[in-house]
């Protein structure tokens, strides 16, 4: 069951310089940068004030999120939508048919994770988040 | 100053086949349909449980929203900043040369809002709103 929406994610060139820049103009707060070679990115979390954040994802060098961004240029990438049990959700989601990235909730950030392919969900890109 | 985000709008080709899918995929509950002539598009909120929404987006045939549909295809189309005053915001703003697409706000669908130019923040097109 869906609680709410954890965060929106942006894909940018450069992680300091859109924090600094989202800092200055809508005067929120910013999380310690973290590292995540597995999904090939590093990251803040930024706190808009409300229970949803926005995640700021710079590609690491030579991984796929690097292609994307050369592709696509900086923009929103996803949203996660928090899960209060992402391994129902999935049993539940697969049930009906959708597209599952990962077929099983594996180690994020801030909890289990795992994606939605965007063409079961209207090309939107959805992450699944169960927090520790 | 910003409050929180107050929704994600996701653009798709058919509002309320796109409204069903969310409500079977992810248990959420939706408003009613509303149609706003001056942006191009019939809409309506998915309550996601938490204080962000997910807006979504139908372009009114012949509307600007429906170019833009046919151009990028489905998918999120803007995050929405609740601010507790979007004039005050909005002169800030233009203070720190942000290219603004509204110079001033104007009636929404649950408040004042502008919207900001992606190319000031980093792709991502962002609406401000202060609600009724």
């Amino acid at each position: 069951m869906v609680i709410g929406i954890g965060h929106v994610a942006i894909l940018a060139g450069n992680l300091d310089e859109t924090v600094k820049l989202y800092r200055k103009l809508f005067g929120v707060t910013s999380s310690e940068v973290e590292v995540i070679p597995e999904q090939g990115v590093k990251t803040a979390m930024l706190d808009m004030g409300g229970d949803a954040k926005l995640e700021i994802l710079e590609p690491l060098p030579g991984s796929n999120m690097e292609k994307i961004l050369e592709k696509r240029g900086e923009g929103i990438h996803h949203i996660c939508l928090e899960v209060d049990n992402v391994e129902e959700t999935l049993d539940f989601l697969a049930g009906e048919g959708v597209n599952l990235i990962d077929q099983k909730a594996r180690r994020g950030l801030e909890g289990m994770v795992a994606f939605i392919h965007p063409k079961s969900t209207r090309g939107v890109l959805v992450e699944l988040c169960q927090k520790y």
